[in-house]
């Protein structure tokens, strides 16, 4: 296979969701580390701590209490990046004036909330079975089919996944004001990826704009069922299950593999095997399977290193108003990007060359998907009980 | 001026010069941090450390010795992401194939160099007055002229700099075995950029292959000039100075603003007035201009928190083997990336919705300017001598 070659030179690889390119140094793993090391995690955390925010019955910055809640609990973040309401602003566009060109700016509104996973203060995902994260799962779908406009073409998947799935009070909120066009699910996991609370939580940012990633995400996909008349997640899920050197894990529904065109250490993605546009056109057992699979990626990172693996999450699927021809080309998928490399305290920096230049990376992802392969069975710290 | 409300809202920014947008939430400064915190820069380091691969007449990874040099030294890097000579590879390419499509790569080979700024261990370019910081100038200038193209559009000027800049013989470097394409001169400083050594130094990365960023601005500067007839940076720089409130400091010849797109929370950017394509470009005069430049920026970022300020620079210039016209649309410049945020120990953290959605900033970049233009003045480190 001429691909072997690539174990040992340094070569760029094309991601071909972004439109860009990496630089892969497969061999300077070997470089000694003298730098900053991350501070292994502090692992005795209470079940329940009174200054944490999110537990349940504790009081918040804004004054809110929280409810005795029992695994996932729903609030508006009180220190949220986007609000619904703001002053208005229209900017004076003038074609043939240079502040128009080079000082461009758009209003944006929107509403971002804040999610925990469990009442258990110390706990993670990782800690959790597939069963005790279904929850989450089912709350994350609710809260996407709730802020879905009007007229989108997954309505009716929407209104289907709200009859099926319970509502769990402590996870509902209000339907937005104004129509939003896309909603961020997103994990920080972690200090090191600049998680200021350690109770298991995410965050849900829906926004009046399309942000970036998706937006090229979006595009690219668009373009290659033009070009090719396939799917390029579907394409790209077949042609790693056939290879298989990427490959971490995988159930009937999911696939999980290190991407070709990782960028972190570790990265993996979460692809769905048929034609998933967003979480509402999951089945019950599908939500189930997707639970599964973000238990594995939880489970194996912890093992990696023997620590609670630090990471930034986040789902892409179709935005919460689009047309048929966005909704169609919308695949759903998981990505998760964590800056480990070597050990439980050396990361991987991405910056100077990476910043100015472009993303560069030590191990190959065939390396790493080898490594994450490797470290399945029992969460390390259930072993060591 | 409608622009006002700006400071109040929500609201994206575009960066005309990646094209791409990010997500400014001006009120979010208010935001409680009880997350990581930076260890406070160690400042009482020794002027010569015998432990230090840097310094002067010590041994370096690979048993190399470094020599007695004065000021900047440059030697290939022990550990270079890549190297001149390595295996050759040929993908297969075939458009039909689905491998051919998703799992792209390209053979990249070059050449990194490390460069000292200067023989003390215990200093930075904020200690450095711009006497000091020219001849890491002269140093870059020297090695960028010396990897030029032979039908390089600034040959000749790269003569008549080679010429007019004394050679010091611990800052040269071999010519590189094959032509190469780009050269990236950066800095890490701190450890919170991944900088594993204080001993004040850059790297300079010269690779086979253009890379994502410099390769982006390039594509946009070109069809900014051929929209507008104009150069991107002249008019963005123009327009700078006409309004004031982003301008941090300027002489002559360089302008120094935080730019409406910044998306690190102090991020800056050095802007030839001129119209300098490359290093080369600069005369002796002008060299001189812009080691006073970037002494301003790593003076100010010193004295805004008091601590040795953490960041990550990079120069933008022509590319090494260009064509006249991509010469042409080349403008010289220099960004730094800091990630401090409201103190010396409290970072902006660039993760799950920045690497998922779309990068996000809490302060204004023309909050940011006032910081920055209201600290000038002497190092705050020498003040408290
Ligand atoms: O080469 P250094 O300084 O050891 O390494 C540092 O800069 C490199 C280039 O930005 C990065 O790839 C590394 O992650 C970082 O730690
Ligand atoms: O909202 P948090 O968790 O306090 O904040 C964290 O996530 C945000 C979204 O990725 C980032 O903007 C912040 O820099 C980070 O510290």
């Amino acid at each position: 296979m001429p691909d072997q070659v690539l174990d040992d030179i340094s070569h760029r690889r094309y991601n071909p969701l972004t439109g860009s390119w990496l630089l892969v140094s497969p061999h300077r793993t070997k470089r000694p580390w003298q730098g900053q090391q991350e501070a292994p995690s502090k692992i005795e955390l209470p079940e329940y701590d009174e200054k944490c925010y999110l537990c349940p019955g504790n009081n918040r910055a804004q004054g809110d209490s929280n409810p005795q809640y029992k695994n996932t609990f729903a609030f508006v973040n009180d220190y949220s990046a986007v609000k619904e309401e703001q002053q208005e602003y229209h900017p004076e566009t003038n074609q043939n004036d240079v502040a128009s060109l080079l000082l461009q700016a758009q209003p944006v509104t929107g509403r971002c909330y804040v999610l925990t996973f469990s009442a258990k203060h110390n706990i993670t995902l990782a800690d959790m079975t597939a069963e005790e994260i279904l929850p989450t799962i089912n709350t994350w779908t609710r809260i996407y089919a709730s802020h879905l406009s009007p007229s989108h073409p997954l309505k009716e998947q929407a209104t289907k996944a709200l009859a099926a799935i319970p509502p769990n009070p402590d996870g509902e909120v209000d339907p937005p004001k104004h129509q939003l066009k896309n909603m961020q699910i997103f994990e920080n996991k972690g200090a090191a990826m600049g998680c200021s609370n350690p109770h298991p939580h995410c965050q849900i940012w829906t926004t009046s704009t399309l942000p970036e990633e998706p937006g090229k995400e979006l595009a690219q996909m668009a373009k290659y069922k033009g070009e090719n008349g396939r799917h390029l997640l579907d394409d790209y899920a077949k042609l790693e299950m056939e290879k298989g050197e990427r490959v971490v894990w995988q159930n009937d529904a999911f696939l999980i593999v290190c991407p070709w065109w990782a960028v972190w250490p570790f990265e993996v993605i979460i692809i769905a095997k048929r034609h998933v546009r967003a979480l509402v056109d999951l089945s019950d057992q599908e939500r189930l399977q997707f639970a599964e699979a973000v238990q594995e990626v939880a489970r194996r990172y912890d093992n990696l290193f023997e620590t609670s693996f630090p990471y930034s999450s986040g789902i892409h699927q179709a935005p919460l108003d689009c047309t048929n021809e966005e909704a169609e080309n919308s695949w759903f998928h998981m990505h998760f990007y964590p800056p480990l490399l070597r050990s439980a305290t050396v990361r991987k920096f991405l910056v100077g060359f990476e910043l100015m230049a472009e993303p560069q990376r030590d191990i190959t992802p065939e390396q790493a998907a080898a490594r994450l392969r490797a470290c399945g069975g029992e969460l390390y710290r259930k072993a060591l009980q």
